[in-house]
């Protein structure tokens, strides 16, 4: 039997790493003559890095960078064995390395990841993936651009900071030094978000409070935006800001677009560098999984991506959660059965830390399944 | 697709007869045009005569006789349309039949399941079914055997009366006036109790606690009860008292056996009764199930004896639980795949209110995987 295990993880459980390790062990229980391919999935965010790595190879690069509140870190990237380099936004960047009593866009800059792309392209990728998940900016990518060689100048004509707070006072910007590689490269970004940069769907209304925004400041974060969107276009001549997705992480969506960007969805991109539709090809079923499914698992989430592919090739699909809710009939349009990993009456809790036991015997049930179905064939 | 649905009752929840309406909705939401042989199983406890009722087609035969504490009360069984008549202990004098302040095994008499016999033998029934769970009885059968013309005498030679504490008394009994057409009849006792009918594993230091006996009383009932078997065994020639099941039901196994009646297994006999190897013989697929499964599952439960029978035939055998304990490999030696119908963590009684929609998804899901592999085939 052929099995492709593309799980993705379960959130504050188990990374997608360890759930296929879990449905590895009981397959090969079963028979350990089976043919597994561990392709653990992710979304773009947290833990994508690592599946990557597991699955398409390569190595961490470590670059000394500047944090989101400017404090030098040392932080990396992942170089694949193809050539491309994978940089998370959440890496360098994130909420998570913001303490929470200093989370305010004001003193937030994504300089460090304009500086993971420049090492980048200094150590020759030419293609470069950028997840945009669990940022703490809202400085419309000005920090990141910056590191990349764009120059930001007040209405004296002085060079303007890097953090948030900067935004204010941007008058006009000059793309003349840029970073000279960038017109060689391809640019993924792994996002899932549909806002434009501004506007009451854009970044500073819908993002800006989780950041540390007040209600005023959001207001004045959003015009902000607008006008350093504005001078930003007029030197590139492209109209990105209402793109979807050029308010992800802060505007560094639209920053990222204006280096000539690709937004995909996160789901989508990592599969495809994982090989994961020529895995699937001669399977002949394919596991995923998540921490928690509902509707919206039927739509972009990393399961439901993963069976869009197995059906293109006629595989089944079988989704294996920590909980099933919301309206089953969407989740069987995608999947081809659905199943809790939950063994019977628990808390939470109890199946937060019994998850790997739970998916351990939830995969033996289904490869019975499938392998009583070859017998029977 | 041809699917045999032969689940147990989720006790405390939904009979056997709902889990299969269930079942079978989900199953023609799947496909209206799938075959769907319902067979509600039981295992001689309660829900038995509704589940044989259910599958073997028949008749509930009222009749008027003596309740467990000697006061009237009307009871039934069942008459099925091979002519088998069911009897259900509980139904006539079972320990729920007793207010819980009434409980001793003093004041209780089998006699009544001996008025239901002797009233199904003067209807023409040859072929008899008892079941004995949840009896409230530790009379050794002796009032069954009263109500049917044994008669039992005390050392004066007066008749001792029907309820335990007679037992006491019994010296001698006499078989001569038996009801005569128990000569022509086959008795089947479902139990699957193995206790003999006295000793440390005998009916009174096993089960008298539960009906209401002290330690005490526990001593004095083995010490008549062996008694008082001693005297009917001089009277029938037969060596009973040690045998599996004699035990049963206060003792009632040993008076059935005395008449002749032949003990088997309660799972083992609904399913004969209502024709599920047959049923099973063309399936695609058995779906089983309980409200509860753990190691004992695997030995001699419905849904075990389900997996069973279709082993031999080749089919596999799906168990969808309200909750799956103990050690899982022994499950899966008998079931193709076992999967709780919880779909993440919920308290017991969340689960127990929406058993009827959780079996309803989990079936729908096993439905699919089925109909997938067929389409693949």
């Amino acid at each position: 039997m052929h099995i492709v295990l593309a799980p993705d993880s379960y959130k504050g459980s188990l990374s997608s790493i360890q759930v296929c390790e879990q449905m590895k062990k009981a397959i090969h229980a079963g028979n350990p003559n089976d043919i597994v391919v561990c392709k653990p999935m992710a979304d773009g965010g947290e833990g994508t890095l690592e599946s990557m790595l597991y699955s398409a190879g390569g190595e961490k690069v470590y670059v000394s960078c500047t944090g989101p509140l400017g404090e030098k870190r040392t932080s990396w990237y992942v170089l694949l064995r193809d050539g491309t380099a994978v940089i998370e936004c959440a890496n360098v960047a994130g909420l998570l390395l913001v303490p929470a009593s200093h989370r305010h866009p004001d003193h937030v800059t994504t300089y460090g990841i304009g500086e993971m792309i420049a090492h980048a392209l200094d150590s020759g990728c030419t293609n470069l993936m950028i997840t945009l998940g669990g940022s703490s900016s809202n400085d419309g990518g000005l920090g990141m651009l910056q590191a990349l060689g764009m120059q930001a100048y007040d209405c004296k004509g002085d060079e303007v900071g890097i953090y948030g707070v900067d935004l204010f006072d941007v008058q006009t910007v000059d793309f003349s030094r840029l970073h000279e590689k960038l017109h060689q490269s391809v640019i993924y970004i792994a996002s899932d978000v549909e806002n434009p940069l501004t506007g009451p769907k854009g970044a500073s209304y819908v993002y800006g409070p989780q950041k540390g925004a007040t209600s005023e400041q959001v207001r004045r974060y959003d015009e902000a935006l607008a006008h350093y969107g504005a001078c930003v276009e007029a030197k590139c001549s492209q109209s990105l800001m209402m793109q979807p997705g050029a308010g992800a992480a802060g505007g560094l969506g639209f920053a990222l677009m204006v280096l000539g960007g690709e937004i995909r969805s996160g789901a989508n991109l990592v599969a495809e560098m994982i090989g994961l539709k020529e895995a699937i090809e001669d399977a002949d079923v394919v596991i995923t999984g998540e921490g928690q499914s509902d509707d919206q698992t039927a739509y972009g989430k990393a399961p439901s991506y993963v069976a869009e592919l197995a059906r293109e090739h006629n595989v089944p699909t079988i989704l294996l959660s920590g909980s099933l809710a919301g309206d089953r009939t969407k989740l069987n349009d995608r999947f081809t059965a659905c199943f809790s990993i939950v063994p019977g009456p628990a808390t939470l809790t109890e199946c937060m830390e019994r998850a790997k036991e739970y998916i351990y015997q939830s995969t033996y049930q289904v490869r019975n399944i499938w392998s009583c179905k070859k017998d029977r064939d």
